[in-house]
């Protein structure tokens, strides 16, 4: 099956075809880790897993890498003081680190629960500092940076008279030039649309390490090109990431490759359009903004009850990647329903019956799915396809429509590939199943009680015996009954 | 409380005196992450989370490291050679960073079902080369290293005459050359005890990093030092491990230490003893190897059944850390046993009715365990003082003692901090708990079955509403009635 794709560098779509197959490489930029995951983080996530799962049913191998963005700019208090602060012992200050940590933990057990699989390799930042080095060297000694005060800066015009800064975004740099703002730290560039390749540290900037120009960090996008490179290769694939990604972040990814190597690295770029909340866009200063955490509690005031992980996947994959997605109640909760809806199909399918003959022929669903997905993953249309096969699912369920015992295996079998496996949508278990199990055992022992006080100990000693098969031990007392589940 | 530690370097129990209270600064030697978790994991593991528990009751803030070493020695195919290497495309090459990520991942799901916290941070070694490479060239500077060849040794005996190399062990260098075999690369050290602070890479050697004296990698010894000094400081607390990286391994860490800062970091070393299967080692070669997947799942010849996690907790709780710990069918299943002793008494709090008067002096549970976990994490004897509770636990469940509703909230609330917040012991939920729940379900649905045949209409509906209520929908279908959980 051939698989196309949009690339933003093209417009266009694209037949898909990797460097090297079977082998693919895949990259895609993952989060800042110093803060909680929310809705922002959920859409890219999920679209590249969908990827990632499509390559893989392709029988693609795929390497995925998401990079971890730890390379903060924490600072110490400007209260203490160079001094001060230098008697602190290590331990009574701030470690960003540990802030880093404890939000890719948090990040990590959100993409868990989303379903989406974890890369191949998730290299932090931090971690590749020394790659990142290297590349520098390559493009200062290739001439298209500059060193400034301890700092290293990449030469906008000098590339842009070999090569073609703003391929990717279609921008001019006299249009960059107009846009750009005074930043901090702009003095040492020669041109505002210069950009950062390493930065002398701040004595109150706490993430440093030595280099050949200063004590400092790098620059933010020097790391997607050195950790890409060092894990996919000098050409890769597939490179991934949200449209605000676009500009500056992958055209200077573009133009460090190029600068460093002499050609691009990468074949295919992917950009996952953005969210929307009520038809606003999201942010913290917009006072719109939700966290994961509390879409699954339900605990924000724009939300009017929690939604499951699968809902919100269900709800991304339902419009398709390159399109706008709107976040308000009314269609989170269409998604809840058209979710139920598919799982309730899912759970009907073990119950059908088989006939002796099939008035449906069930053998195109997968292949319709993933001819869909191989359209520029359109999710969509494959999710829509998937409910005119849940309408058949409920015919068999009624007997207006029968299937033989290897036809309704096959169906299964499609379903669980496409439902599952692709899409990665699993059934939930309810939260508070300890409760229904604890409710149901009370509404079972009420049965048994009334029984005994009819004598009828037939029926009394057939629930316990029921109960003890199932594991439930049922303990008589004088005032009451115990039960436990061994 | 005074709490009250071990500590390996002096081979006495001492009084607990962090350098900056209420901070403490813990390490601990984390998993080689290219092989699956298994039981010689799971102890450290267990012993340093239950002392990262005790620390954070003591309410000291604590910020523990416990590294990744990812830094392997995974080689290329020999017979590729370099040449036909350098024109293999990287993404058809092994790539170690997958497979570290691979086994991280594996670890850390299996350390969540163990019900270990994560640490504060977990630094891979791979991340801190720059770190490394600083610490080397700070040693040779101090004149304890030498260059030989483009790799970098520790030179013991320079090293030993201005301090004590073998303090902690107890080990002579005499000894050492007399136990010490001819290795890889040993040719470039003067004495066979000297040991590799950077070695050179072979050409099939995969990861490597440039440095001041050649494209390879740190020495084993080195990461530890060399992460515990950025995240913790100069000096810091307890660092922690199992007893067989007594020598070399914490004898090295001391040694260059003391080499590059003129003084030891470490206050208190702790070791876990090693743990045995059915009286002898394990270990692949053996045959005795058991991961932590099998003993989950069941699935080693070795094992009669499987084990829970919290089942492997508490067993590896059972012992005090110092002493050494065999596995066997038998103790694990009395582990088990005891265990739901622990959680049936657990959940007969609940059920037991307050009086108006006490009987038993419920004031002192905390305590006792606490002391007991002070007395150099004493586990056993906190878990005895616990099953003394659960026989008063049981006395208040049949009427035998009583107590106050003050009293009663007060046992409870100490039961919950013994068990779930100190030893980490949670119930666990049966696997195959929506098989239960079907079970269950369909009991009901027959009784109400049979009343409708009764045209027994009231119990009928009232089954209905009650099951509604608790999210559970009844669809009466011709041939049966469906149900679905909303």
């Amino acid at each position: 099956m051939k698989f196309r794709l949009y690339n933003t560098l093209s417009r266009t779509k694209e037949d898909f075809v990797p460097y090297n197959p079977p082998f693919v490489g895949l990259y895609v930029c993952g989060p800042t880790v110093y803060g909680d995951p929310h809705l922002g983080h959920a859409r890219p996530a999920v679209t590249y897993d969908l990827l990632f799962r499509l390559l893989k049913a392709l029988d693609y191998k795929v390497r995925y890498v998401r990079n971890i963005t730890d390379v903060g700019h924490l600072e110490h208090d400007s209260d203490d003081g160079e001094d001060k602060l230098a008697k602190k012992a290590r331990l009574e200050q701030l470690e960003p680190m540990e802030v880093a940590q404890y939000y890719t933990n948090r990040y990590r057990d959100a993409m868990k629960r989303l379903g989406v699989l974890p890369p191949s390799i998730e290299p932090q930042a931090s971690g590749h500092i020394i790659e990142q080095i290297e590349l520098v060297k390559q493009i200062l000694n290739a001439g298209y940076a500059y060193e400034s005060n301890g700092s290293v800066y990449f030469d906008v015009d000098k590339y842009n008279r070999d090569h073609n800064y703003g391929k990717l975004s279609g921008r001019s740099t006299d249009e960059m030039l107009s846009a750009t703002r005074d930043l901090d730290g702009q003095s040492d560039k020669r041109k505002s649309y210069d950009f950062a390749l390493w930065k002398k540290a701040a004595p109150e900037h706490i993430m440093r390490w030595p280099s050949p120009w200063s004590d400092g960090f790098p620059g933010w996008h020097l790391e997607c090109s050195a950790m890409s490179r060092k894990y996919l290769g000098d050409r890769f694939d597939i490179h991934g990431g949200g449209m605000d990604l676009i500009f500056p972040h992958h055209e200077c990814e573009i133009a460090q490759s190029t600068a460093s190597m002499g050609h691009e690295a990468v074949r295919y770029w992917m950009h996952n359009n953005m969210i929307t909340i009520d038809g606003r866009k999201m942010g913290k200063s917009l006072g719109n903004f939700i966290t994961l955490e509390e879409l699954f509690s339900g605990d924000n005031e724009l939300l009017d009850k929690a939604y499951s992980p699968m809902t919100i996947r269900f709800f991304i994959l339902q419009a398709h990647y390159r399109s706008t997605l709107d976040f308000s109640s009314e269609a989170l909760s269409a998604a809840e329903k058209g979710l139920e809806r598919l799982m309730n199909a899912m759970a009907a399918l073990d119950k059908i019956t088989p006939s002796d003959k099939s008035t449906v022929d069930v053998s195109k669903l997968k292949d319709e799915c993933m001819e869909s997905l191989c359209d520029d993953l359109n999710s969509p249309v494959a999710i829509a396809t998937l409910f005119e096969w849940v309408k058949v699912v409920n015919q068999l369920h009624d007997g207006s429509q029968t299937l033989t015992a290897d036809d309704l295996e096959s169906l299964k079998s499609q379903f669980r590939f496409v439902v599952t496996d692709l899409l990665g949508l699993v059934p939930e278990m309810e939260k508070n199943e300890e409760e229904l199990i604890g409710g149901l055992i009370a509404m079972i022992l009420d049965v048994r009680k009334q029984a005994k006080e009819e004598k009828n100990w037939a029926v009394s000693d057939k629930i316990r015996d029921e109960l003890a098969r199932m594991g439930v031990t049922v303990k008589d007392r004088k005032d009451g009954t115990d039960w436990e589940i061994k």
